[in-house]
């Protein structure tokens, strides 16, 4: 990627679309692949692409694609971080994992925004967008895209 | 929403301006209704919302929109994760909840994005929008918002 | 800026690039100026910035750009809630500092989107964008910019 701004002034247009997954229960998944697919099907090259995970109790966030024990560590440190236990939430009619799903959903966040540079996400070497299922089971979850450019 | 890239040629165009809210101290107020009449004003009903809240000690979250229990467990792990405390800051010339609330607001983050499909935020059902108040006091809060599509 | 929506017809572009930022090691590293500039040579003046952190330990957040306590209180918050500490991780290949970077990271996130109005970014007043550098050894770190606009 050049260091100074190139701007384009090619005719910009937009694409929208919502990406399935089925999550194997609490833990991180990487969707990088899925979500560049989908880029590519749009036939656009330079722009801007946005994930918004459409849950309460998922989130979307970008981090390290190479090491494994990074994952488990994080996984290990949200679950410190809010645990599940009883009498600590008032909310628990979805069970006791629900709570602490939904303060880990607001901790990471649900939407992501990312540069298209030449046909390719501007993310560094090492990063790779994960889908963030707090919940203990497997869910279906819904990634909705959007990709404005050229 | 369907599943497959939809691609729009229509030619695109923005919008801008900031929404005024009163918040009535700490805690989460849905903002949801104020964006869609906002965004039903500028005629727009394909592209991408980008909120951004103006402040250092109020956030703009998407949670939960069902349970009133869950705001309520949300503000209380705050209130815990990043507690007032004399002596706890060096940061305390604006009063003990100016630097927890800081804090609250780097963990929760001030810019929101969210693709417009056909007329309607892409958020999942159970999704809303929310001004976080950090401070005790009730405030006067600027979200700036951006429409960009067709 | 105007509170009613202001719908802009003027033909769209965009225009991407990298800036790097040589960091001095943990801590927050006001980066707004070098944005600023950066979107002046874009020649653009209303639009959608986008600024991505290519790194997962260094992260990019909206702060406040006055008090300097508040940045060392916001360090020292974090350096306690991820501590560094001998088995307290799995992954410590790259130092005890490594998955305690990738956490704050996660918690803070690396893009951030912030609408530009009438040549200015709609930051409130006492809003900053920081570089937050989460190792201990300074860093080269890359700031992927996209522009959208007018």
């Amino acid at each position: 990627m050049p260091h100074e701004p190139t701007t384009r002034e090619a005719a910009l247009r937009q694409a929208s679309g919502i990406l399935d997954f089925q999550t194997r229960g609490r833990g991180l998944m990487e969707v990088t692949r899925e979500i560049e697919a989908w880029i590519r099907e749009t036939g656009l090259r330079e722009g801007l692409l946005t994930v918004l995970c459409r849950h309460t109790s998922a989130s979307v966030i970008i981090q390290e694609n190479a090491a494994l024990a990074v994952r488990t560590d994080l996984e290990a440190f949200f679950d410190q971080l809010a645990p599940e236990g009883p009498g600590r939430y008032r909310h628990d009619d979805e069970g006791p994992d629900d709570m602490p799903s939904h303060i880990k959903t607001a901790l990471t966040g649900v939407s992501l925004t990312i540069p298209l540079v030449d046909g390719r996400l501007a993310l560094g070497t090492w990063q790779g967008i994960y889908l963030f299922e707090h919940r203990r089971a497997p869910h279906t979850r819904q990634l909705a895209l959007h990709l404005i450019g050229s």
